[in-house]
């Protein structure tokens, strides 16, 4: 049988965590500034704010580059070490981003298939998981699952299949051109949300499909992407 | 005798200081964050930070109104209050952006004209004036000099009354779109970095006419907006 013209066909979505569900993308920020200046790299902060949602590996190579710093491997995982110690110390304050918990709790009441692709560690993903206070653990990929982080694509079709759910159906959302660009070369539509700190116009320019503010909004929008509740 | 034809004449500048000469928006909407928190309001982080750059009263009324949320007058006054605080405890953490001081000092060499125009306060005008080392304290108007703050032009123009500059001479240089809106009131060119985590996009909706990286790359771009050391 051919398939079926509507697309997706049967919907099923990927979503990022850190600034997608939860608003934690500065939080990280100021944990990454402060590791960088422990290990003797004063870095604009901005910097940092647009390479999260890559790997921390990556993210700490990218923007030591970025400013003419140079580190050796041990720095780089010192860094990345004092990052996670600091995130950790501020994790209170991370809290889910509006609307999340409803969005997915509606997603699932209507059997749409959805799973969770995070660049970041495993004991982080869980931390954040159990944030959205869900009736059950969801399925979810972290960076541990693969190994290469976005903007390449692996996450996201390791993610699809953990889900068993086909490229062209899924939905990939997230807050970061890296999730944008990454969702593009898996194939994937992208929905770009602001509620990571970026803007509309960077996420379109990374070829998102549509742009909302946060989930609460994505929820209320959900027509538009072709997905019926 | 009729107005030269080249534009700006005899140029100034007029200089924002959080997140364009200092590297304090992110310390800002943290302390941000724990202060409405504080008061029993939790808000996505992104909010505040694309209303850094107003005053601080005007920023908190704008958040909570979009929050949905609703704040008496003195309890406004006490998140204000606890912004402050906070803000000063992680002052250490607080730089100067790449290449601010160097511009600074070129300008003043060459005899170009510059006064800074902060929405903070007195003391955290200072606070921040002392941090860029400069030979001596610079002209500036914060917060206390006028009645309104950006995106209200005002505090544009009491900066270039300070040094007695036309606005048709002065080129505002901010990160914030509240920064380009003002200055196109005032009718200065407004000059955008994307320091402040603003994005170049959203900078240019604002009227930016032109936007660069950070001081650093507005100093070596000076001639492209009529401007010879």
């Amino acid at each position: 049988m051919a398939r079926r013209l509507a697309t997706p066909a049967d919907p099923a979505f990927v979503f990022d965590l850190d600034g997608t569900l939860l608003d934690s993308v500065y939080q990280h920020v100021t944990a990454w500034q402060r590791a960088f200046a422990e290990v003797g790299v004063d870095l604009a902060v901005w910097r940092i704010h647009r390479r999260i949602g890559m790997s921390g590996g990556l993210l700490a190579q990218r923007v030591i580059k970025e400013a003419g710093a140079e580190l050796s491997q041990a720095q780089l995982d010192k860094a990345e070490e004092l990052h996670g110690r600091y995130y950790f110390e501020g994790l209170d304050w991370v809290q889910p981003l509006p609307g999340a918990r409803a969005l997915l709790l509606a997603l699932s009441e209507a059997g749409v298939p959805w799973v969770i692709a995070s660049s970041g560690k495993a004991d982080e993903a869980e931390a954040h998981i159990e944030k959205l206070d869900l009736p059950r653990t969801p399925p979810y990929v972290c960076s541990a699952d693969v190994d290469n982080a976005k903007p390449n694509p692996e996450m996201f079709l390791a993610a699809a299949e953990k889900i068993d759910a086909s490229v062209l159906d899924c939905i990939a959302v997230g807050d970061a051109v890296w999730d944008m660009l990454a969702a593009r070369r898996a194939r994937m539509l992208g929905v770009g949300l602001v509620c990571g700190g970026y803007s509309a116009g960077e996420l379109q320019q990374a070829h998102a499909f549509r742009v909302y503010l946060d989930p609460a909004d994505l929820h209320a929008s959900l027509d538009e992407i072709g997905v019926m509740l």
